[in-house]
């Protein structure tokens, strides 16, 4: 089958570094150029000038066409698929004219700003009947599946309830990147509760399903932010004030009937690990835990499992073989990588709008009523 | 100084097995024949008979006397200190005519079958000044001590969150003793959320002080019990209905600030441990494990540590040497003969009717937000 034809927006002309346009690079650029699916065909940035500049830097054939507006991408009957990675706040305006000229579409998540805009871009593709992506690249981890796979196999009988406890370790909890400072804020859509905590929220819901009640408790324990040049390292501001939580406690009981906790903190020191996810059944359970990024491939995970039959929790295989093109993605590209994939070959675990719409409304709920609403 | 004289309330004429009369057994017999401080002076039954059953199957000193009822035994002027372990239906009437006898007094966990009831032994011996104690070992046990020396001292900075999952490991989940059905009712304030997880409680409170705000969900995952003769094994009742939860999720902000989670299940396995209790702060985390039961000692408890300095988590050491007639008492005594050992010297971190008035208070306001009052 000839290749899907891509058309980027939001690539920046940097290294796969943190920092604006950074993200598209790491994950999206190194997932394309390596597969046999996909040919990236435009670019799209805030201007055609700034356009031509990544596709130089990165040195993309010469084909590859220059946008400046979201429109024309939108319009070149070229692209099949256009890829929307840039910040939350523009993810509606950027994405809708793609939507309205019925392409295929990924945006990272969160979908929207808001849920409002979720809303509306997930309305307009279904009418369409379009094939969409939302970024929760989670689900795609071998280690997620399998664990995913345990659960629906009934390899710990009925579940009766799941705890998990998520530390992202990212640097100091009270210093934060100067350039990147609406991840404090509340209202941005895309802070430490929408991004951070969401993502793990989509593969929660994924393997478990959704809450029928919950409650929810959010905590500032780092109100007052120091924000840092990356480049420089010098403090931009010593003393900025965050309205977004830096800590989410979740808990509920499931429609399958299953009591849930979902914890978030920002430990200044970790004694365990990134990710403790412990799953209890009549018959067993099941732990997946995991160091270092979530969302990124290549990091220590393991599932350790426990039922009638052990003696002692037993340590379950879950590597796959995967093609070269998708292996050979660097950190932290990896599950992007593997989400590509999976959608090149039609997979349908590949989360779609209607997923992110999903966690975009129980998003809603916690925020409600944690009082953050 | 010469041994304190004790009159028990409740003393089988058993073994030290599970059962009507039987902790009173393993734990205070246990603590109190081989301790240089107290002397047994007296017990009382359901009637005189009873008791002196009891005084015979084990061989206590014909001197000591016995009673069949509770006034009887709090109007003893050779007694100085009645202790209180039957059911805790009882309690109440129990320990209000030793109280009123303005005896020293101890009661096991919980002090009423209700808050009321609590309220007013505690307020009686409030008033004539008594000395009190409540039976939530937990907190005498030598690695929760140094779990909160830790903490006290600042090792890990400000505390910011906590979580705590609870998973005692009693028996299959479905099944029950039916001579303790009490147990699996609400109403009897001596079932699994008020006797299990209001002892762990008590050592929460006791470690980290009270909580500002509180949320909890509860869930009954195993609604129809088998009830089971433990002497013979044989199936008493194959579905009696509990009201009580069997899962016990609470969250919440402690008036320090830091926000909590504690996770009562009962998973038919555990890949883990018994109970994973973190710490996190400012300057670091501290994870307290256990594996075994939470308040009788001699279970597997490790206590890790890392802050700044460490590459790598410490462990900590939190053996402490004991006197022989404590360290001698075996499981399930041993952290109630190191409560009494703590009393004989006038330690006030042993728990009083105030530290059980409070762990009363706050249940309530738990069962009350999980929809159980």
């Amino acid at each position: 089958m000839a290749p899907l034809k891509v058309g980027i927006i939001g690539l920046g002309a940097t290294g796969p570094a943190l920092g604006p346009g950074a993200w598209a690079v790491a994950a999206h650029l190194a997932s394309f150029v390596p597969s046999p699916h996909y040919e990236i065909v435009a670019v799209c940035n805030s201007s055609v000038e700034s356009a031509q500049r990544s596709i130089d830097f990165h040195k993309l054939p010469s084909a590859v066409k220059a946008y400046g507006n979201p429109e024309d991408i939108a319009n070149d009957p070229n692209v099949d698929l256009v890829v929307v990675s840039i910040i939350v706040t523009n993810h509606h305006k950027v994405a809708k004219p793609a939507v309205l000229a019925k392409k295929q579409i990924f945006v990272e998540w969160p979908l929207g700003a808001n849920t409002a805009e979720a809303e509306e871009l997930t309305k307009l593709a279904k009418e369409a009947n379009l094939k969409t992506i939302v970024g929760s690249q989670f689900r795609l981890d071998p280690a997620l599946i399998k664990f995913k796979e345990l659960i629906d196999s009934g390899a710990i009988g009925k579940v009766t309830s799941t705890q998990a406890q998520y530390s992202p370790f990212s640097g100091p909890p009270g210093t934060w990147m100067a350039d990147a400072a609406y991840y404090l804020d509340f209202k941005s859509g895309g802070n430490e509760f929408h991004i951070a905590f969401g993502h793990f929220f989509d593969s929660f819901l994924y393997v478990l399903g959704d809450f029928a009640t919950v409650k929810a408790t959010f905590s500032q324990q780092y109100p007052i932010m120091k924000l840092v040049n990356t480049k420089t390292g010098e403090i931009v501001d010593p003393a900025f004030p965050k309205t977004a939580p830096d800590h989410m406690f979740v808990q509920g009981v499931l429609y399958s009937g299953a009591i849930a906790s979902v914890n978030y903190n920002r430990p200044g020191e970790l004694v365990g690990k990134t990710l403790r996810w412990t799953i209890s059944g009549t018959e067993g359970e099941i732990e997946l835990t995991l160091n270092g990024a979530l969302q990124m491939g290549h990091s220590e995970r393991e599932i350790r499992i426990k039922t009638g039959e052990d003696k002692e929790p037993r340590v379950v295989d879950w590597q796959v073989s995967t093609p070269a093109h998708v292996e050979g993605v660097q950190f932290p590209g990896q599950n992007t990588a593997r989400l590509f994939e999976a959608y090149a070959h039609g997979d349908k675990s590949v989360p779609d709008f209607e997923d992110g719409l999903r966690l975009h409304r129980l998003l809603d709920r916690i925020a409600k009523d944690a009082g953050y609403a």
